[in-house]
């Protein structure tokens, strides 16, 4: 019983997926874990129509061999697998295409359970371009689209909402020069990339909602735990603000100075503001500067 | 020859992993594939040792069984595994625990590659607490903790940069109440989530950049190909905005109305206006009024 009250905490609510049943378990991964890339797939079943569907059950996961995984669920009311699922048992191939704000009410419009053998290309309005090595097509209208031969398929369970994992192996990448930097790499604000989250919503990655963090200054912080004390005591900064200070690799020695006891309104404030813009040593010059 | 040109489009390049290289085919996988969502992983070693690293090769991939995946890599320039994939085979269990902007800068701060045996919760300033089913602890300060156990990992190679599927599947949820809406689901605004993009940049997804799409009207949208011709052949419009015609079940019938043979400049504004606020059946009203 007393381990028990020490592992509440009166602010959480504790759920467990057994108890909760696949539905509202579904809902709850849906809204924690996101924004989700969103893998718009191309398939062909064996007599060559085509199929073309958004999942957000993606992601890339290895560099070598070039790995992206999607899954396509059985369906939580009836056990089903998608239409893109047989495709791949078909035809173990398949383009993933990246789904980007111009495009995303056709990618929208192509979720619909269309039945099997209807063209989504045609119903969202996109076009089909050939792919080079494999028999899917690619997405115009998406900048970036990987030709990809299906490796290995595992079925994670065999009841409604039991996800199946399509391991793609990254044949080709065709990539639109609009979204190019001058260093050829994808820049990331010219692509302009949405990613799903949890309900109706989606997430636009723009200059509104992207932000950098510099890699720690050098290879190895020196951590929080070994900033002084009377930073760490002050109460004054956030846990970001404090990672900040303490992502250099040793505090600088600044001639004459020495650690203040305790530190004024002005002096956090300028701290805070140096951080903000991500001038760590300006920091440290005026936190260990003299009163 | 012929075939090859016809497949070539000017304005897109295309480039063969095999040919890249490990390195530039991982740079063009994290600038394509985004936002990712991040694994703040706690697992501990057989001696009760803690460690605590985000990870973005992640997303969740069936809910049931509840299963997330995320894949600690192989060094690209080494090959060596991560020390979360060695206390993995020592401990097969896993605290998840979701990133949000007012943690960013510790979980960067986490990434720094300290060595096997450093706490990483002590360097990132935050607070370990117990699990209620597994080992691990969980980290205080995020919303939302998942405490799992490891079913199975999958090697996906032995060269640097391969990356390891860990399948972690779900036993326990735990949610801060601030970020529950009043329906008792995860309110996607609150949570306040930020995402791994390419190079040094990240994602918040907060009303800024969030965007809701109503499933398509019906369960059927009639799709591009099926819109008037003067709709189609008008030029006047987006694939998006198409797209957003063509989700309703079917063309509503309006008394009286006849098919407008050309679009006006005023009739094509005011459409694109309802289609921005979506209001489906507003624009079709405007599209399907008499001249």
């Amino acid at each position: 019983m007393k381990l028990k009250t020490l592992l509440k905490f009166p602010d959480m609510i504790t759920l467990t997926p057994t108890e909760l049943g696949t539905q509202k378990t579904h809902q709850y991964l849906l809204g924690a874990i996101g924004p989700r890339p969103i893998a718009f797939a191309s398939t062909i079943d064996k007599a060559g129509k085509r199929n073309l569907s958004p999942f957000s059950f993606f992601n890339v996961f290895s560099a070598n061999p070039p790995l992206l995984i999607f899954s396509p669920a059985r369906s939580g009311k009836t056990g089903e697998q998608k239409n893109t699922y047989e495709n791949i048992k078909e035809i173990p191939e398949v383009v993933i295409n990246v789904v980007t704000y111009n495009i995303v009410q056709q990618v929208s419009l192509a979720s619909s359970p269309y039945p099997k053998g209807i063209d989504e290309f045609l119903k969202a309005g996109l076009t089909p371009i050939p792919s080079e090595v494999v028999r899917p097509f690619r997405v115009k209208e998406s900048p970036v689209q990987f030709e990809c031969k299906v490796n290995q398929v595992i079925e994670l369970g065999s009841q409604g909402g039991a996800g199946n994992l399509i391991l793609c192996e990254v044949l080709k990448i065709h990539i639109l020069e609009d979204v190019l930097s001058s260093d050829g790499l994808i820049d990331q604000h010219k692509i302009d990339l949405v990613s799903r989250m949890g309900g109706n919503w989606y997430c636009r990655s723009d200059k509104n909602s992207m932000f950098e963090i510099q890699k720690p200054l050098s290879t190895i912080g020196i951590g929080v735990d070994q900033l002084p004390e009377f930073i760490k005591k002050s109460n004054a900064f956030s846990g970001n603000e404090l990672a900040l200070l303490a992502c250099i690799e040793q505090i600088p020695e600044m001639i004459g100075s020495t650690y203040q006891e305790s530190l004024s309104i002005d002096t956090v404030s300028l701290v805070k503001d140096c951080l903000k813009n991500n001038k760590i040593l300006a920091a440290w010059e005026i936190l260990l500067s003299k009163k």
